[in-house]
């Protein structure tokens, strides 16, 4: 297959050089993080991986491309989309091949991908779904068929494999789709969108691999069209975020990505108001969005309950994505603020320590009854949590002509090359998230003058930064730019973010967390569990205003940091529903010792009651 | 026709003599209300039902009949239970009839009895959405269908008619199907119930009219099964109530029926632990029940958001049918203070002022895009509140063989049937619920020594009652027992409730109500409309500890009472979503006056914000 692509890049996307990009990523496999993260994608690589597959052989998700392909007999398993489930681990297990090479999986791949290409069509169809006597329903239902969602995960992750093995075997699948994609849709053929978003980010990256700009208008056809199932607006007419939350979302993210490669403004502004107004009202402090069960949609400004937060795990993800993407054309460091956020709370909590259940729903507390699950019948969770840690590595660091841009902070070595064509060293020593300094040598294969850019994020308002020794303040919520000749011998950079664990206020409009407080130290938000907290009633008790402690506890979950602190706790007395107030009883409180640990780490031990929001003293 | 039925009793139900039943209820047409009830009524009578009657004949409901008997030609429009709108609007006329005879309306239900009667089977069977090709539905999909649904309120419709003319034309129908259903349900034969409890309490009272056994067998057959939505419970498994409120408290609703007849102690015990469930843990001030907009159902323990309560009207309704039953069998006044307090804030908020429109969602808090509606697809609360309004009369009084139950106050001339035969005539003189004073005038037609029952609300902890000039005090939430001989001159019972306005305050597991408290006078629970507070932000204010004020407005909203004080109003700044709690800005505050309107007066002047529960001064 000809193919225009020029370079061979393997970062999560990759931006044509003459796009409107601000800062370029870095390759996921230049990056090998350790620490928290990296136990995290150690996690996600053995356990993980492996036993999502497993569950794919048992329901059913790869014999439906056997019984596709006509490999084997059977009835096709119909659970809409469930093509995608496969196609996003396909994603997961390229990305990681980046980081940790493994034959027997590069051989897995090899043999699904010829799998799937044998489902494939002569023209270029495929989504087992609608084979046999779906076969009629094709394109009929583009509201809730999922047919370009199928496909555009396909595409992601023949891109994510051409990325990490060279290989085109995939690639040419998604591209044969992407040819009739369009050929079947545009101007005068069907003149209509995908139920749910997907399509457009991964035909702008279908775009930046082969250079064919088909893709690209294919993707801003879709997005000049209504998207029915979010309120029927067209991208450029949305109000605010509404509907489906992924959806919504997935769409900002391919909107960015096509704002990026055609540098149209009228993107840009309405992509900022659209995030002011995801990030600024409809956030829960734990990154997660989409507070309603009903419909998995964005609730209305300040709509974000506790108990019944839905916050699916896709969500955050398709949050972190958007965040990046906003970053990279604006460099401007709240983006990659709330990814982090994101990252360390909402998203995290969506798998268990052990790697084996996932969340799909992510509340702010729980009675317990909410519980992990190994698989979801929507299965859409899993593999794309797996994806997301896979690629991980590759959010860390970016170029820019200016210099280098270091975006997270974790134990990790890692290279980049600069748009000199030199190659930086980088290693971080840290123990971030849960230690506050980090010390990160960076040595240029030969001297050259660049800037470093350092986030400093916006919770760290004490934050040093050293040079060699020499000291800077550095504003949070920016990037520190230190501009420099950097010598080829190591060179140190030293940050204290001034970690401590503090409280948190929220806006009074949010109804569920009027005068409630909630535990922060750096970007790790904190819960208290009632297995840490006996005698405490979580749900009716006061913060102290007490001094909060900090420990680590290297023997708890896996090694964590706890904060601790006094609180005062309602005794569990039958209390009214209502009454008068001059008559309601006074609470009766006592005075109890708590523990919180990071909210990511809820649920992994038995059940347990869970909140993040407390009351407050008052 | 044989009928069994001895006696012609015109109750809302009618329990037979020899049931569990500790209070009877007295007919619907022997109370004449005015005031505030009696004006409701009265719109009701003149403006609701002849519209919601022209709606049906413009959405099909009425036409369905006609095309299903073959009288004319076209396609059924199929929303489901259609049928059972039709029913409980003829349900809501006949009901009316008994307190204002129309001879017009009572040939139009004639035609359309006839009409129904037409459309019946010869085997019994009738709904029209399973007519045409859709007859091989039938008992197909109980979980879904409605079948039994639409039966029962068919039973229901039919006994009302019955009840207000004498007449056995629809009643024929009605039993007619119902020996069809008894004959296909049953012990060996289908054993399932339906989705959507209903037919349990029209069995029961179907059974009470004709004294034919087999119908309450089959509601308690019915009640023995596992109701597949509700949790798969059959009626005594229940932990609490749960699922959708609507069909949970129907249920519960024919479970009491059930136990009034049959005097089951099980029955009796479960009926009391869930009531408590819902009454002391999942229902609003408004009495509005099933806060989920997802699934129609009840939440958590204390899950009762404001903006995103559902509070169907319909599920109201069920409240208070199920509570007044609830009365019935214990005689306890805490039944009927929730039947009051949902009465006069979550039921009649679900029509406007001027009798057109209808809500299906009544929620606490609105930024304004809540408004009433004519007409819904699913269209069950309008009738529904029809049926309610038009039968209020009857939940007025009771007699038991003690005596003379006064359960609701408002200014009415009503006449009731002692268990002697001896008719006493009753004039209320007071503007209650606007007005605390009542003054009960009692006219036996002879002396006769008996007991007069006066329920004192919860809410009047200084409460006063003298009986002919003589004082007592009573105790709130207690019916007040006053034994006597009661001359059949006029004789005088005086009531001062000690109405004013105070604040409430709420159990502190609701997470949406922190730190919040609620305006109520009397019964009536009081709102914040931004259009009677420009200047005032509804969602981020707090409420002074001053002296609320209250004023009777002649020319506000037909005329009503508000209450009005000081409040801190927070500024419209652009405040963080979350911060720092010792960085995150103090709201500033301004003092204002504040006007609060009766909750059930809401969204009757175009769009407006509202808020029920307000920030406490701290």
């Amino acid at each position: 297959m000809e193919r225009e692509c020029k370079k061979m890049e393997k970062a999560i996307v990759c931006p044509g050089r003459n796009s409107k990009v601000k800062v370029f990523p870095v390759n996921i496999g230049d990056v090998k993080l350790k620490g928290l993260l990296g136990s995290r994608i150690e996690t996600n690589r053995r356990t993980s991986i492996p036993s999502l597959y497993k569950s794919f052989l048992e329901y059913g998700t790869v014999d439906n491309f056997r019984i596709a392909s006509g490999e084997k007999k059977g009835s096709i398993t119909r659970r809409l989309a469930t093509d995608s489930d496969l196609y996003k681990w396909m994603e997961a297990v390229s990305c990681d091949l980046q980081n940790e090479y493994d034959r027997e999986r590069a051989r897995l791949l090899d043999k699904l991908i010829s799998l799937i290409s044998k489902t494939q069509e002569k023209s270029g169809y495929i989504d087992t779904f609608y084979a046999e006597s779906f076969r009629k329903e094709r394109f009929k239902n583009l509201y809730h068929g999922h047919e370009l969602y199928c496909g555009g995960h396909l595409i992601q992750s023949a891109i994510a494999h051409h990325r990490a093995t060279g290989k085109d075997s995939f690639l040419d699948v998604a591209v044969k789709w992407a040819d009739f994609i369009c050929r079947k849709f545009g101007k005068g053929r069907i003149e209509e969108n995908d139920g749910h978003p997907e399509v457009e980010m991964a035909l702008v990256e279908l775009y930046r691999t082969t250079g064919r700009e088909k893709y690209l208008e294919l993707a801003g056809f879709f997005m000049s069209k209504p998207y029915k199932i979010l309120d029927g607006h067209a991208f450029l007419e949305f109000p605010g975020v509404t509907g489906h939350a992924v959806r919504m979302i997935y769409l900002c993210s391919g909107a960015t990505d096509y704002c990026i490669e055609t540098g149209d403004r009228k993107y840009l502004g309405k992509l900022l108001s659209l995030w002011e107004d995801m990030a600024g009202r409809k956030t829960y402090i734990t990154g997660g969005i989409g507070s309603r069960y009903s419909g998995e949609t964005f609730g209305m400004p300040y709509e974000l309950p506790n108990l019944r937060a839905y916050a699916e795990s896709c969500a955050a993800i398709a949050s972190m994505m958007w965040n990046y993407r906003m970053f990279l054309i604006t460099g401007e460091g709240r983006f990659m603020d709330l990814f982090e956020n994101t990252l360390y709370n909402g998203f995290l909590s969506g798998v268990s320590l052990d790697g084996r259940e996932y969340f799909y729903v992510n509340p702010l507390a729980s009675r317990g009854e909410h519980r992990r699950k190994k698989w979801y019948d929507c299965t859409c969770c899993p593999p794309n949590i797996q994806r997301m840690l896979a690629s991980l590595p590759g959010y860390f660091y970016g170029v820019s002509k200016e210099g280098l841009w270091v975006n997270l902070y974790g134990e990790s070595e890692s290279v980049a090359r600069l748009f000199s064509g030199n190659k930086v060293r980088m290693i971080q020593k840290t123990g971030y998230p849960y230690d506050g300094k980090v010390s990160l040598e960076i040595s240029p294969e030969r001297s050259e003058e660049f800037s470093i850019f350092l986030r400093i994020p916006r919770w760290a308002d004490n934050c040093i930064v050293k040079i060699n020794g020499r000291k800077f303040t550095a504003e949070p919520g920016q990037y520190f730019v230190g501009r420099h000749l950097w010598e080829s011998s190591k060179e140190n950079v030293e940050i204290d973010f001034g970690l401590k664990p503090v409280l948190y206020s929220t806006h009074p409009e949010i109804e569920s967390t009027k005068g409630c407080a909630a535990i922060k130290r750096g970007p790790v938000l904190y819960c208290l569990e009632s297995v840490d907290n006996p005698g405490v009633n979580l749900f009716n008790c006061r913060l102290e205003k007490t001094k909060l402690k900090e420990r680590f506890e290297p023997d708890l979950l896996g090694g964590t940091h706890t904060v601790s602190g006094e609180i005062l706790s309602g005794q569990d007395e039958h209390l009214p529903l209502y009454e008068k107030a001059d008559r309601y009883p006074d609470p009766k409180f006592s005075k109890r010792r708590f523990k919180a640990i990071p909210y990511h780490l809820w649920a992994n031990r038995g059940t347990s009651r869970m909140a993040v929001w407390l009351g407050k003293h008052i």
